[in-house]
């Protein structure tokens, strides 16, 4: 079937109204309208081709919310009507040691949302820039939250695990002092789940205008961090930080606010590496840099339910498909809090 | 008292014979006869500057063995005659979170046993390269290897903990994979340790000639890190990887062969940077660098009689005092199969 889609033609061009093909839903795949989807950081690295191997034309979006519009014979566990969420896998093998412990985003054959090799025309994933989707049960969410929360659900399905999930790796919890570096698209979002979880929430932002939003996101201190004596007073004192800056920068401003066996955790990949941390940063107090990307089904469901539980949601622009363009523009210079949103019933003009 | 010792007055002239100072035992010191020293590569950075903060005259030596000539009143861990070990530490603040926990090497008041500021004259520690040295009992190992063995255990003080500890605290055992980076005073014992605990161990070396030899020491497989195809093999595999190796290195080559949520651990501080590694090794399998510095003093107790039980000691070149600066010149050139010990019954020539 044929479904209006936005994506884009070539790395140079802009992206632009498109007709795409879904396949039919086969016995195990759930059939559905998108409502609407987020607009993540890496939709822009893909379609402007700044990572390698983009194939074009390119689709982007894996933060899709919507409705089941039909179901395959065999699927049990979503039914038409049901209020859904697609994040940024659509399948894996479904059989390796990954998948099994239900870490699918860590199967070496995880099929991404987009972009990503696939059975289906044209022979790579087109995602959630498009009114419909067709995907296997096992990657469909279930959304309990208000149905008129629904845009502001759909940033979980990538900014939500992604900062949930390490943040539950980690232990994070009540009694944890936990540093989220960068408010942004993730920052923001791990704030808030910080905070729900309990723990003493210190933000850091390299801007002292970002002070009083990361209060009212959670946190219950926010440190400049070009502020050397804001830092100092943190020297040794974090369980853990997430950090969530993909520019490259200094991670031994941070690895020092690491207590004894603290660990700070990567979940944004520069495009250029950071300047190499000092060792002995590492060595004197028993210290990590870990990486995290995404999380598995399970705890995706678990992380949505969570936050349906807590009341949270992402801070959001609602945008019109044909808004999208601009909308990349304003996020290359962080002019948005937090996400992007596309209302996905505008893609049918 | 005066003592004989070996150390530099300056960082460009070579140790020489000097007479030192050690305070005379307090009620909880111990008095130890040195009967062996072994030399650690930190000996030889100390002691040309190449740290900063080095204190001249220096004299250097972290792996101490002896007998107890004398103890202070309210000893109680130590008697006359015993045999007995210490390490890099002398002391530290005893109150901390980390001397509770017995992880006085993390303290912020660790005293080193060489170059670290004291009370006693001249205002600086000096270390083993001497008759005598004066140890608080907290800081002062029980040795339980046959006497015959004492000089090859000198160098489990420093080279043993260092590797015995992160093998421990990421729990490497039977059904682990562990590799083992760099064969030289480290290396060799972390492939002893590790074999010991039951660990599958894999040498990586840079060098053909070492395969053999890594072999004898209980390595199940030597990987040469400059053979790809090798290296390749072993992709995704390691569950922990202990990397001893001070210079600036290709970190990611190694994090590659780590498995989702494997860690690798630098024992190795390296004078510049390595390059810095890739971001995406980290995420995309959650994976961790980290870094571990000596070990505890109940740890370096359990160390040492897990070794005795083992009949793990180091693979030793005994030398004379005045054959110091020649081992350092060999060391540099990696010529020593594993770590040079000095005689210290030589000094009082």
């Amino acid at each position: 079937m044929t479904v209006k889609a936005y994506g884009a033609h070539a790395s140079d061009q802009p992206l632009v109204s498109m007709d795409i093909t879904r396949r039919e839903p086969g016995a195990h795949d759930v059939q559905i309208d998108i409502a609407f989807c987020g607009i993540c950081h890496s939709d822009l690295h893909t379609v402007r081709a700044e990572w390698a191997g983009t194939l074009f034309p390119c689709v982007p979006g894996h933060e899709i919310v919507g409705r089941v519009a039909a179901i395959g014979d065999h699927v049990t566990s979503h039914k038409v009507g049901d209020l859904v969420g697609v994040g940024c896998m659509v399948d894996s093998c479904q059989h390796c040691a990954d998948c099994e412990e239900g870490l699918e985003n860590y199967c070496d054959n995880m099929v991404g949302t987009y972009n990503a090799p696939t059975a289906d025309e044209p022979g790579w994933t087109m995602g959630g820039y498009a009114q419909q989707i067709v995907v296997h049960e096992r990657y469909v969410l279930r959304i309990r939250h208000p149905e008129q929360d629904l845009a502001a659900v759909a940033p979980l399905l990538c900014a939500g695990i992604t900062t949930y999930s390490p943040l539950r790796h980690w232990k994070v919890g009540p009694g944890s002092k936990v540093g989220v570096v960068g408010i942004g698209g993730l920052g923001h979002m791990g704030i808030k789940l910080a905070h729900a979880m309990g723990a003493h929430v210190v933000a850091f932002t390299t801007s002292e205008s970002k002070r009083a939003d990361a209060k009212a996101l959670g946190a219950d201190e926010v440190v400049v961090s070009r502020n050397a004596d804001e830092m100092a007073a943190h020297t040794k004192s974090f369980d853990f930080i997430l950090n969530t800056v993909a520019a490259p920068h200094d991670l031994d401003a941070f690895l020092v606010l690491l207590k004894r066996d603290g660990t700070m955790t990567l979940v944004g990949a520069p495009a250029t590496s950071h300047p190499s941390p000092n060792v002995f940063n590492l060595i004197m107090k028993r210290r990590a840099i870990a990486g995290s990307m995404i999380g598995g089904i399970p705890e995706t469901q678990e992380m949505l339910d969570f936050c349906a539980e807590h009341g949270i949601v992402a801070d959001i622009e609602l945008i019109r498909a044909d808004e999208i363009n601009a909308a990349y523009e304003r996020m290359l210079k962080g002019d948005i809090k937090y996400r992007f949103v596309i209302d996905n019933a505008t893609m049918a003009a």
